[in-house]
């Protein structure tokens, strides 16, 4: 077995541990936010970690009302013209806690006495020890290059706290509830290693998902870039209306990521027009209606509230770079040209 | 010609009408902003305006010292759970003023009390009637699906904005000259349509750019798609290196944007690795060292500073979109599947 593919399926067990013991942070940080005038937030991260950050878009901005801005690391680390931060809460996330942009962001919001909080796998990395607040997601050691279990970690630390900012008992408990649900994913497995032998050759894949889905579609793009080389591309189902669906022809592959919730209608409407098209679809969804529309469809076997849905909705597309990746005999420890830490200026 | 040419070359007249008709208008909207206490901006923008929205997110940053995140719309209009506003900018951006959910951004804006300003090139479209300042382009009508004039023009009217708000005369005049520099690298086309040939038959291509450049990587990559069908994905160098650069194997083609500035020794180190991997690069810079490595150099006549190089590195990226489209035998003007407006939720 490959580390991805353990690192995969530990996601249920790290998932339930991060819950347990870290609502007290989570709780803590919440009361430290609540003690500021904190109007809006400002997160920094890079690759997996950034698509942990489009999820805390819409959570924050729905369950806290609080507008959230992705930095522009280089504005702080290249530029040296950083904003000001004055009311903002400036968040960090990073698996390792080590790429030096990421930090600098967390200093700069330091030093104008923003309240600082890191995200982090390594609690006693730089980003870590730079930040007043720290969330660890005690995930392991993550030993594959692609990141899977700390993607779903940061997802639900960055849940946590929303929840214990809003003060919100019910949806705590909703989110306790979740690594239940994604533990039943797991059972899509077979079913997608047969599927992934059909995309051993495609080349190119667009990945749509909207709303809380948005970082779901990012993420599910980005696993199978870096493991399967293949040019896979993430839109929200509105961006991609507004200039990119020319590139859709027949037999065009198109994952759409498609569970209940509020834009549901909007991404099934979109999955027709794509039907239309003769695009190839896979879809991602409990929903009858648009599974029907696909050549692959990936029944979730639990539908959960929208804003838990990225959980489970990621895991039919990390299984699936994994096994395009087995598919086209590709080595998923070791995709080329990348190491685990990655450090950015 | 096709409408698309025609726009193309419109460009440097266009931004010249613009900086001298709306010079006033920028100076106005700014003592607004100055009269609140506006603490970030919110933008709110989808396709090429949203590349736009990109470069005010280093503009304001930078010259204003101001946060700028870009708006989640469905917030708005799907989930109905508008963040907070206070102290922000809302700023709406769009060529033609019409799509509902941006228009809802701004709406919400002004229920809030924020200070709201659309940038569009409709001055009677419901989004200019819903903002309390309106920023006309004054580009005149596109016909062309695919947008240039009016993205450079949204680049002009941003940084007229930005540039009196900072009060910042230097700077006015340096903008002022710009058009004549976008006139120049004009120089390109023939270069440009002869390299086409070779891309006739490209199915995947990857742009970087950082920083300013940012946008223009987004930018030069949304004609590609919507104009030629070849799958093209944007990115920053730093975010390319956490992951996407394992699809790069040999002759692989990279568009790279590096202008000289801050960002440009990240370039410039990345395009060397790229090399390495002998990948395909396609430059746009006036230095000679990135466009020695390129197969295909694309040569800026003009230097500008960094913060106006967005002006004229994206041209050679539009001639190519155009030039690769009529080498495949399509039709510039009439993308498949695409409308002028797309009126989103």
């Amino acid at each position: 077995m490959s580390h991805l593919s353990n690192e995969i399926h530990e996601q249920p067990e790290v998932l339930t541990r991060l819950l347990d013991r870290q609502a007290e942070t989570a709780a803590r940080i919440a009361a430290a936010i609540r003690a500021r005038d904190v109007r809006y937030a400002v997160i920094a991260a890079r690759g997996t970690s950034d698509n942990a950050a489009r999820y805390a878009q819409y959570l924050f901005g729905a369950l806290n009302r609080l507008p959230v801005a992705l930095a522009t690391p280089s504005l702080f680390s290249i530029y040296r013209t950083p904003p000001q931060l004055r009311n903002a809460l400036v968040l960090g996330i990073s698996q390792s806690g080590q790429s030096p942009d990421i930090v600098a962001v967390i200093e700069e919001g330091k030093r104008q006495e923003s309240l600082t909080v890191a995200v982090t796998n390594a609690p006693d990395s730089p980003l870590a020890q730079a930040a007043d607040h720290v969330l660890p997601l005690d995930a392991g050691e993550e030993r594959a290059i692609a990141a899977t279990k700390t993607y779903t970690a940061q997802l639900a630390a960055l849940a946590l706290l929303a929840v214990q900012l809003a003060g919100d008992g019910e949806r705590l408990a909703s989110l306790r509830s979740m690594p239940e649900a994604v533990k039943k994913t797991m059972a899509l497995e077979e079913t997608i290693s047969t599927a992934a032998q059909r995309y051993a050759y495609a080349t190119e894949c667009i990945v749509l998902g909207r709303g809380y889905n948005y970082a779901t579609a990012f993420e599910i793009a980005l696993k199978l870039k870096e493991l399967s080389y293949i040019a896979v591309e993430p839109y929200s189902s509105a961006d991609f209306r507004h200039g990119p669906v020319a590139i859709v022809e027949r037999g065009f592959p198109v994952i759409v990521v498609a569970p209940q919730g509020a834009v549901y209608p909007d991404t099934l409407a979109l999955a027709h027009e794509l039907a239309a098209r003769e695009a190839e679809l896979i879809v991602i969804s409990e929903q009858d209606e648009p599974l029907k529309l696909a050549r692959t469809p990936l029944r979730l076997p639990i539908a959960l509230p929208e804003w838990l849905s990225p959980f489970t909705s990621v895991l039919p597309g990390q299984l699936l770079a994994l096994h395009v990746t087995l598919a086209k005999g590709y080595d998923p420890d070791h995709p080329r040209g990348l190491k685990k830490i990655t450090e950015t200026q």
